[in-house]
């Protein structure tokens, strides 16, 4: 056999020589590896079938289901890496937590964490509340083979505004109050909540996760300063924490403060689909990007998404690298046969003589 | 009687020459005027009171009750100006579109608008379909005397998000797919819906407002191309068509595109609380400004909030001209005695002898 330094030539030989790894550590790859941000999930008829009469959260503690969702658009879709299915809210209801997610609305609480003793009920996350994290992600390490798995958390200020506003808050009011009056049990709460999801990243990395991903979802709430002085010093706690696999950092909105992200800890920063990519390199210079196409577009006619995956793949070579999603998670409504076409078209992005999979 | 050419020496005659107006046009005021978005609301009880068994929309086209709540606030807290009371959809079913706001949802159509048949039933707006308008703003104009009547509209990308749509959306799919997949469909959809905005702000300029703003609550939701591509012409026609009183554009969640809304024909440009407005007066020079409270700390102590407010005026005076306002709508559950030590704030920050109100 002939070994030549070519990365299209010779097969990987595990995942951390993936594509995507590849991407994550900032190596220029032959074309941009593609995964989706819940290519898991309610899209997938599949997916609604196995779901049937089993509750969300109840999904996430069976090793069964959760390494079945996980593996269903790897099969299907031949994506670069699997994201383990779970929700972020999971290690919240291990360490306690009386929270269940309710369909069509998102997690809702029993009752909210607004007071000093109130957060003392929030324990540390140890490894035997989430065994099943463990077992789940060892199956999956083993059924994926070269395929890496993402690992995954709540970053600790979207966890603590469901804790605090007790569900899903359009405004964050009364996060955003207890954060400026209070910032001393802000910080304690912020604190307690990146140990819980640092916990939860680190027992999926040593189950053998290949990456892990930190979900901001709701950070774009806030102005840079206040994301600067209340939340970044803990999202970098969390991402400081996981050793040996690349972190990549993600939230919804937070193009204003994008180096803010990306100093938190992150090896590869997640963009969402308001931000090109070429302007996002500019924001954080050499830093690999992920993203961006936009979810929503997903529903227009093929020679429109073509058009946005061609752009998306051009403005992406303008980062050291590039790992091809969505700007945000697919839409349940999305049709998985247009997503099919998506990785067909970045798998065949740039390839020279055979592209490495 | 000595006239002098301090603004503070002497009371103005009317509305056009009020303290808001004058910043609107560029002038640096004595301090900021101060006016909030949905002052004229929820958060009032007196308003919940006089709402109580009428529908929205009915008590947008009832003229005793426009009047009365638009100048609820107004006596309430001494604000430098009032804004009508009505709803962005109110001109869509003066023209006969099937829709009706539902409390805790939001305009809800009996059919969405999707296909060119659909358009066609989208007619102009004639004056005579919103006399009630008239009405209501000519009786406004009497009683507030020197107090200037900010007119509104709903801006054509977020009106036409809820025709296609058929409702609110987080996502907008069904908009982003029409505007990508059929753009000629899109721009005669934006266009007829900019020609029913127009006349609505037209009907009210008439009648005696001081001022206009164009809301885009949704345009956040779009990259800056696409902003530029399918949205931007239309928003500006609207604003171009306003004559000889101040337009004021305002857009949540806009910060990457802010030049794009200053250049749609606004003297003055509406900043959401993510963007500090000394960074937003580099991003459109020699505009003046309004903002930029987070509304969703109005519910923090009063500390908290007094430091924002001296924040907010301090970095207002790097526009040259600033008009104080909320980042975004009031609240519901905002106190209205917080509203009323913000409006003293303001009104009291960096008056010499005697501030002109």
């Amino acid at each position: 056999m002939t070994v030549t330094y070519d990365d299209n030539a010779s097969a990987p030989a595990g995942p951390s020589d993936s594509l995507f790894v590849r991407a994550c550590r900032g190596e220029r790859t032959s074309r941009p590896p593609v995964w989706f941000m819940r290519q898991a999930g309610r899209s997938l008829p599949e997916y609604r079938r196995l779901r049937e009469g089993v509750p969300m959260l109840e999904s996430c503690t069976r090793p069964d289901m959760v390494t079945e969702i996980t593996l269903q658009p790897v099969r299907r879709y031949g994506v670069d890496a699997a994201i383990f299915y779970s929700d972020i809210v999971v290690p919240l209801r291990a360490v306690g937590v009386d929270v269940d997610v309710k369909p069509g609305i998102g997690p809702v609480l029993g009752s909210p964490i607004r007071t000093r003793a109130d957060l003392d009920q929030l324990r540390p996350l140890e490894p035997g509340d989430v065994s099943f994290v463990d077992e789940s992600v060892r199956a999956l390490v083993g059924e994926l083979g070269a395929t890496p798995l993402i690992g995954f958390a709540g970053a600790p200020f979207t966890l603590a505004s469901y804790l605090v506003e007790g569900g899903p808050s359009k405004n964050h009011e009364v996060t955003k109050a207890l954060m400026h009056s209070d910032p001393e049990l802000w910080h304690e709460l912020l604190s307690r909540v990146a140990g819980i999801s640092a916990m939860f990243l680190d027992v999926q990395v040593r189950a053998g996760a290949s990456a892990v991903q930190l979900f901001d979802s709701w950070a774009g709430a806030l102005s840079a300063a206040d994301y600067a002085k209340f939340v970044h010093p803990h999202s970098a706690e969390v991402l400081d924490s996981v050793i040996d696999v690349p972190r990549i950092h993600f939230g919804v909105g937070t193009s204003e403060f994008l180096p803010l992200m990306a100093s938190a800890g992150a090896d590869v920063v997640g963009v969402d689909w308001r931000l090109p990519l070429d302007e996002a390199a500019l924001r954080v210079p050499g830093k690999p990007l992920q993203g961006n196409l936009d979810p929503a577009l997903l529903g227009a006619d093929w020679p429109v998404i073509e058009r946005e995956v061609h752009r998306i793949v051009a403005e992406g070579r303008r980062a050291p690298a590039h790992v091809f999603n969505l700007g945000h998670g697919v839409l349940p409504t999305t049709n998985p046969d247009v997503l099919a076409r998506v990785v067909e078209t970045v798998q065949a992005a740039e390839s020279g003589s055979g592209a490495a999979r």
